[in-house]
């Protein structure tokens, strides 16, 4: 069960948080330890994403549902397992969670606090790309708190998210909070803001997509958060 | 349990189309961002490949048994776990799926989206390492369906694929629907049309292995799927 | 429930000494074997370091609980499920451990067995790395002992301690017993006398951090050790 | 519970035969695809070897424990797990199944069915870490076994052998069977027979510290087989 409120929305806080610190500070590291080699640097930044964002996954489970992404809540939302006044509370708390994040990843490694991405990645590939990554990632959590089985949720999205960064040509932003975040380091992990806009339509649109087949293939006989 | 036969279907169909869409774009992406490292190449393929598919086999495990794959519905039917008028249903569906998942990776990778691999595999070796692959990802799935711990295939297969691209000259395809699949990619993970067909003889002659095998060690005294 | 104390004192010898040994030890390797390549050096050791540490834990959480830290120790004693008197056999036992370790690896290398580190690691990006890094292992560790699932507890510091090494600039190594270890080995995962303690105050600061967060968001119904 | 003893024998020689080949063969991988870079070289035979082990205890834990190693059927034995004749059988099984797989990767990856290995590594640094390297293994084994968590210990052996590669300077052979089995395949993952008796006797002196070490810390109230 999701504790009151206040506690759910400071777990939303921290662990969006330390989601963009990891994703864009291992993005950093890479960076600058593998700096000819784009292959190793994104291997280094998704083996990282995708550890951290299991044990964050845990720890926060069973206090918010370690969400961290607002389409994420959406979906949970529509399907019943989310107030929409709890929402519209955890949006903007992951929001500003995850550019908190990418500012406290770029303090860890010495750059400036805050630093506009210049990373350009706005073209229909990056787009699509966007789509069948969130599809995938709410077919992943919903498949398994629909069925009984949200204890596995930590392992599986973190595993999901470390593919998908490969398999897509967008690296699998998947978030509309870490998209946001990211714009604010320029950096391996960092998107323009221009880009911005056609990540987030795009991962909003998957959620469209998502409800309808999770309804035909998992109908619900109860709900559980993750690692509930 | 399984559900109704056409919710399996889509199932099927959308788990083989990610499955390979996961293993051709991983590809895809190892090949463009480390262009002069075919070792990195096969560890980013590898890596991405084996935790893509533990998170897909637990999504579609509790819908269909997340086969993706005719030789192991083969088996499958062969031990009564599956009934053949369900096989026949089956086997069409993952090769349609992975031939979808293979267009759909080429998308969105900015590729054209049907494009043929001219990646020449047919060596005796090969042939011999996708019986010996194959053989190795049976005995993976029933040891652990006739012993009452399919909750584990997904990460015993996932792992086991992983190790697979490695041990085997063939980087175990191990699947005839995924063999089918990567004829319509020229890229990373490509075969060759002319290759194809050694490579699916192989994987069938594995089954024929296996069966023996799986019932001397196995003699199930329950049956259940993966991940149920 | 741990054993008598000598038992818990072995365990904690024992495995802070496996402990330093693999994170040195493998350093040792990563440095000799990829001389040219600093994100494949980290690569390597925070691969084997995630892996090892999963090993260990399991191996003397039902012993010890399997700290091999003195501010986890220090933090579970505020929270109560440590004594006073058992905290402070543990320090000094963890710390002559990771020392030990650190000569172990060394020697296994066939090197001097004992050498100061000359890497200067003592910057304010680092010290403030150490505080982010140890505030999140403490949350891993007792967001999930103090919500009755401490059996994860292996899979997830493995999994953060291997994030963790990316996502911040020091490395985290979130632990003064291992930071006072690799101080005695002048190699890839050593720590020259004079940066030592700033570390080791950040990760202290840590706990301060920690223990008013953890007694918020975990009010505990009940305590178990870590693989318990 | 185990099985009867020729479906035990059968499933140590075809595990053990699969375990060498999963050595032996990744590490021929790696060799032929990263041919300059010897660091990376050992990341991808230690993944392949760590997550292929994972899936071969699981396969074979329920049928004869999956040891394929004589040294954990020594301990298994003394401790009273096994019956001293079934040791007698399953040594010599062992040893037998590495060979073949010996034989097995070379033939997939088209080399000669059997070369002798040159690679020479008798020093006292790797014949001390390979007391290190076994008696780590051992603890790992044992410690789960004696405490009720055998159903860890397929994970837990995989990923100890993952980073013991790492932390020694052996590279962590660890086994007498895969010793021998890996003198017959002059590549990467080989060793000459003249460095094959130093090893041996080291992974056969670390069961003599591990047994009073595990009697010790792990007073068993009762036994189980690894993945039972």
């Amino acid at each position: 069960m999701t504790r009151p409120p206040a506690h759910a929305l400071v777990a939303e806080f921290v662990g969006s948080l330390l989601l963009a610190a990891l994703v864009i500070g291992s993005g950093i590291a890479a960076q600058r330890l593998s700096p000819d080699d784009g292959g190793l640097q994104l291997l280094e930044n998704a083996a990282a994403s995708a550890v951290g964002l299991f044990a964050l996954i845990l720890v926060f489970g069973p206090v918010s549902g370690a969400h961290f992404n607002p389409v994420v809540s959406l979906v949970d939302a529509a399907l019943g397992g989310l107030s929409w006044r709890r929402f519209v509370l955890y949006a903007p708390t992951q929001v500003v969670g995850c550019v908190t994040g990418a500012i406290v990843a770029n303090v860890l490694f010495d750059s400036a606090p805050v630093s506009i991405s210049t990373t350009d990645r706005a073209t229909w590939p990056h787009g699509l790309s966007e789509v069948v990554a969130t599809l995938g990632l709410l077919l992943v959590i919903f498949s398994l708190t629909r069925t009984g089985r949200g204890e596995k949720a930590a392992a599986a999205v973190g595993a999901y998210i470390g593919a998908a960064y490969w398999f897509t040509s967008s690296t699998s932003f998947a978030n509309p909070a870490i998209t946001l975040g990211r714009v604010f380091s320029d950096s391996f992990a960092g998107i323009a803001p221009s880009s911005a806009p056609l990540y987030i339509v795009a991962q909003f649109a998957a959620a469209a997509i998502a409800l309808p087949l999770i309804r035909l293939l998992y109908p619900a006989v109860r709900h559980e958060e993750m690692t509930a």
